[in-house]
């Protein structure tokens, strides 16, 4: 283990499109080193000492700026919040507002290591169906009702409904509105995992849910997608009596603001211009990536009857393999040097996405994308030969 | 709320002994400026990237090597993890080892805020009374045996044994080996926050309870107190089977390791030498702090029959005014200019330290923590003479 820093160590030789994971080479490097000296010194002793709970005032002003620019509605300053991340951020949540033996719905299939946070608190989720279109309205009303029917409380809803993780997939206008309006009717908090707004690569990601409605919305935003990962920065935008739970909860009335440092550096980086040129310069490296992997897939595995969508955003494309066990598959895909997560993973007890598996394009190069698809349909080639269906 | 960065704005004119807050002018601004960018540079993608869910290992390294100055036993490489502080390591301890209904024994008195973070989880807290030598393991077993009498399980004890937050006391050698053996013989966990170890004014700190029996302690330490708490990193030395609780927790497979960015940089700081010199000023600092605090209430309140214990190390000292009360001497006190936090803060639900409050030392001058006693002295005088005993 020694010499370690990053959590992903790639096995030589293996193009490991499992992980959704920047590309080392497009992290902004030599830009963050050129301003977080001068940031230490701008900020002095503030930036050093326990940060102010809802996080560094600079940085909270700089976010509603960009918030202007790439979603439908800015927060006001009563309803922003830095996290420390958004992994870090579900885990208050569960804290926060949900209590024991609570249900806390997700979407099927969804971000399987958010299944994994929120499963270490002492409560029950479960799933409510999606399709290619992402989470639908009426099977959360249906499946709302049915869990209150058994005499229990749901206290939240979890989804990613923008650039989705696994899927890729954004929910249409009309979805959002008809989910808002569920929200609603049912008297339902949303837990909306935004973590790849930024990384729109044909035209602007569609408006948050928040935006539709910030009364039933805890939307997580992240500078994990749009600037880098390590810094375990993000935001939440949520009611000004959800803000107060989380700036004043114990944790922050002993820590102060979450990742106070590291989010003071954040601010200095968007008020420079260096955040937006980021942004720029990952939206048309993961573009030009998403477009590799796509034609790939459409080269080598459409003549398997493989299908999916070309995502417009995000990290992932999702490709369903009709008639064949993604689980079972794996293990040719790894023999031949490719890796992927398969579809079960990212349905609750494994409930679905047999024949799917999800494909990362955000970590290697075009050239080494297409050869993880070429080695992928190696693999499916001799899985279909040998009749694994 | 414009421009606020800090978490701690004190009121034009009064001095705020409430606070346990570092004193800006002693927080190593320049040199951390000096030493980030190139730490941002050395170590590349990796130090923006998700981290090692332990931490980085050159972090961990250096750790290890600075432990083996000031602790009296060296953690493993497994015994040893990464955590964004101490105020999220003490809630990442009640997520991942307490279930609902489980009973958590603190010390009485004990640090109030981490009373308010074990209070965000649904855990019952039962205090375990100590006194002027901290935590009493006789009263920790009778305790420990009443709560299981009632059928209820005792999971976790919390404590700050060394330079206490309130008392400034460190438990004697004797009484961490009766701590060490109540916890072996009782099958107990102490959650040992060892927060203040590095700022150890009269010689070394006593030799942590983790070291005494590092399968029954989870000892949390922090670069808070001896470095700069806006970075938000700690570490945690636990078991094996406890440190990987942490590190494949559903929270580190999201989000890799805590703090990584800071982490990376703290790790910089130790490895260049920076971080021992910091202790140094840090320790030569507060003891003045100490010297003139302690200097002070023997001057102005000695006279009052006040009660107090010149603290080793830590930030805080500890008066007991036999016969006042300090919850309402508080608003005199405020009244001339000076705020302490009053004792029955630290106490479950206040039972007890009704005559005792908590002097900080840290923030202000030695001047300034002169003019606060002699401001509390004016207080403590005129409730005296009003008779408002």
């Amino acid at each position: 283990m020694s010499g370690g820093i990053a959590q992903f160590q790639a096995a030589p030789g293996v193009i490991n499109l499992a992980l959704g994971h920047p590309a080392p080479e497009l992290l902004p490097v030599e830009s963050i080193a050129e301003i977080v000296g001068s940031a230490v010194l701008r900020h002095g002793a503030g930036g050093l000492d326990y940060g102010d709970p809802q996080g560094p005032q600079p940085t909270i002003e700089a976010l509603r700026r960009r918030l202007a620019r790439v979603d439908a509605r800015v927060p006001h300053q009563d309803q922003l919040a830095i996290t420390a991340g958004t992994s870090a951020a579900i885990d208050r949540v569960a804290s926060l507002f949900t209590r024991p033996g609570d249900v806390v719905l997700v979407e099927a299939p969804t971000y399987h290591l958010a299944l994994r946070i929120l499963s270490d608190h002492p409560i029950d989720l479960v799933a409510v169906p999606g399709d290619a279109d992402g989470l639908d309205a009426d099977a959360l009303a249906r499946e709302t009702r049915r869990v209150r029917a058994e005499g229990r409380t749901v206290r939240l809803v979890y989804s990613v409904p923008t650039f989705s993780n696994p899927t890729g997939a954004s929910l249409s206008a009309d979805r959002r509105r008809a989910l808002a309006q569920v929200l609603r009717t049912e008297g339902l908090l949303l837990v909306e995992d935004d973590a790849y707004r930024e990384l729109a690569y044909d035209g602007e990601a569609p408006p948050s849910v928040w935006s539709e409605d910030p009364g039933r919305v805890l939307r997580l935003g992240t500078f994990s997608k749009s600037l880098a990962p390590g810094l375990r920065v993000g935001f939440v935008t949520a009611p000004p009596e959800l803000i107060q739970r989380f700036t004043e909860s114990g944790l922050a009335d002993s820590g102060g603001g979450a990742a106070h440092f590291a989010a003071v550096v954040v601010g200095d980086v968007m008020a420079s211009g260096l955040y937006a040129t980021t942004v720029e310069r990952l939206r048309s490296g993961y573009r030009a990536r998403r477009d590799a992997l796509a034609g790939a897939v459409a080269d080598h595995l459409a003549t398997f009857g493989a299908r999916w969508t070309v995502p417009s955003g995000g990290y992932f494309l999702w490709l369903t393999l009709p008639g064949l066990n993604t689980s079972t598959l794996l293990s040719a895909a790894s023999a031949v040097g490719v890796e992927y997560v398969p579809g079960v993973r990212f349905y609750l007890d494994g409930q679905g996405g047999e024949d799917s598996l999800r494909l990362a394009f955000s970590r290697y190069s075009a050239d080494e994308l297409r050869e993880g698809v070429a080695r992928l349909a190696r693999a499916v080639g001799s899985a279909t030969r040998r009749g694994t269906k």
